[in-house]
């Protein structure tokens, strides 16, 4: 059913035809952060209702796992928009995805389902959940191709069974989306398991940004693909990017909360089939802004004596990523990468 | 912050001061099951609405674990109502849950989020969710006592955290709950995986006896206080039962399909402080019934050449079980008559 692939590297078996087994420490998953809604009124235990109740949402759900003898510092891994923590393990057509490989690189993962999503279902506020039809939208906006052909060079399986593994690892949220409610919550966690690494995809830049202000534990961000919540100090924000996706927006923070992005490393990763110019190509066109405010951004964190780096892939030859880099063909090449990086950032 | 206990048993370490590491062979992730709802129309890349465009939905989430030299049947794990598979990892006071305590049995497992919960999100059917304060009604439902009293006995432990932490591990649906749509996705992961055993919890028991009727490859069932969907052949439904907490119906199939039951050995079991006698009592009384109707559901499975086992643990003079068994303070006890059954039975 699902293709297999060899994979290099001292972590696997020598006849390469299997990785070798991981060896856990321990593994587990807890609640973190959140709050408490509770109804006024004194609850009757034999007629229940409302009057009395509480509660317990807004939390995030964490699954960590230690392997044998980690590294210092762990990687918290923070999943995108319509996602899960599955966005972090098995890949569409069935390969090792960044829980694994980064596992086996010696490092504890904790990975998040977001206040609002996942396993961490529970929210204080109502929402509806209308079954909208998304696929072909996803498929373009995710750079996989334009609807119903694949980009040529495109580092996504084309075996069917792999496009519904992905497109069934959508999930909806189950309360509005709240960049401060996830930063709270994601702030918790990292007063509980203290120093470690943050790993953000897509939607989760924004909160992700935010979680670094609000706790000095987080010594590293990885934002591969950030798409929303560009924070700038005040004073600072670019013009609004128009594109044939909407127009993107960047944010204003205090100058005190922006100062404390300069603390830490920053490595910002981007995939391929970016158009250059304005184009009706709605799904490419989302990326272009996206992009172009990256690197404003970027420019922004370095201006005021941070260490924040952009990789655009293809400049360094990685070609025909999408926006799921982590989930991508190459996604080995991909954790290469960023292993590089937390090398040279002294934070493995 | 969270209690440590030692636990006896070859698999951990001699010094008792902390469980040997797990070694895992495989794992990750994937969908099964499931549909694809398509809108009728021709999708526009440039301008996309829901003409054209698909759904994936109704499938189940499944995170699997296969230990070094697993034993040839693995174990599938079905969450009750407002839960994910979280039920069976780390229990609310931070001890094993029965993923970890199977793993190290030698089982592989299979931890399910079924269609509509957790990960496993999206649904083909729409779904309103309100934050509906639940935590006294789960207090005195799940057993735990009666709010704001723990009973004398209970299995569960006092620290405010561990409270916090079970109310936290609530999750709602994202659409509507469907035995059927759920069973047909479990019977589709039994496809994949060949034949298994299937732990539920409460109100999977119902989706679980019709898994089994749908799939051959479940080959045995320990059902943990299932709290719903029993269903008799034609003809055999008992009367309805009435409660404190509403009547408990059983629900009628085939008797081709019953049949298909006395096929597979099933064991199951409840915890403690059921009434004997009817109460006003809500969150007991609802016990008092189900643990009735499991007693005729069991002999008319026996009745018809079948081999279930009831199991009232205070009879076996384990005293104290809550709701969740499987993350009680006893959990090992509990999984040590769950590894009795699968021995008897030639399950392991």
């Amino acid at each position: 059913m699902f293709s297999t692939q060899l994979i290099a590297g001292s972590a696997f078996a020598q006849n390469g035809s299997k990785p070798e087994p991981l060896v856990i420490q321990d593994q587990g998953s807890f609640a973190v952060g959140g709050s408490v809604a509770t109804t006024p009124g004194t609850y009757n235990n034999n007629a229940p209702s409302a009057e009395g109740q509480s509660l317990h949402g807004d939390h995030a759900y964490v699954f960590y796992q230690v392997p044998e003898k980690p590294k210092p510092l762990p990687i918290v891994m923070l999943h995108g928009a319509y996602q899960s923590a599955r966005s972090w393990e098995t890949t569409p057509d069935g390969r090792e995805g960044f829980q694994n490989l980064f596992l086996r690189r010696g490092y504890s993962t904790y990975l998040v389902d977001q206040p609002r999503r996942g396993r961490a279902g529970n929210s204080t506020v109502a929402t509806t959940i209308e079954p909208t039809p998304y696929d072909q939208l996803f498929f373009d906006q995710f750079r996989i191709g334009k609807w119903p052909d694949y980009f040529d060079n495109v580092q996504f399986d084309r075996d069917p069974e792999a496009l519904d593994q992905f497109f069934r690892s959508v999930t909806p949220n189950t309360g509005p989306f709240d960049a401060n409610v996830i930063a709270t919550s994601m702030s918790a966690l990292f007063d509980r398991i203290g120093n470690g690494i943050l790993f953000t995809h897509s939607q989760a830049g924004g909160p992700g940004w935010l979680t670094a202000i609000k706790n000095p534990n987080v010594k590293g961000i990885v934002a591969l693909e950030p798409g929303s919540g560009f924070i700038f100090p005040e004073g600072e924000v670019p013009a609004d990017m128009p594109s044939a996706a909407g127009t993107l927006k960047g944010e204003a923070v205090s100058a005190a909360d922006f100062e404390k992005l300069t603390r830490l490393p920053i490595v910002v990763y981007y995939g391929d089939n970016f158009p250059t110019e304005p184009t009706t190509e709605r799904g490419q066109d989302n990326w272009r802004v996206r992009l172009a405010m990256a690197k404003l951004w970027v420019d922004t964190v370095n201006k005021h004596g941070g260490d924040a780096t952009l990789v655009h892939l293809p400049e360094i030859g990685i070609k025909g990523g999408t926006h799921f880099l982590i989930s991508d063909l190459n996604n080995v090449e991909i954790a290469d990468q960023v292993s590089k990086f937390l090398a040279d950032k002294k934070l493995d």
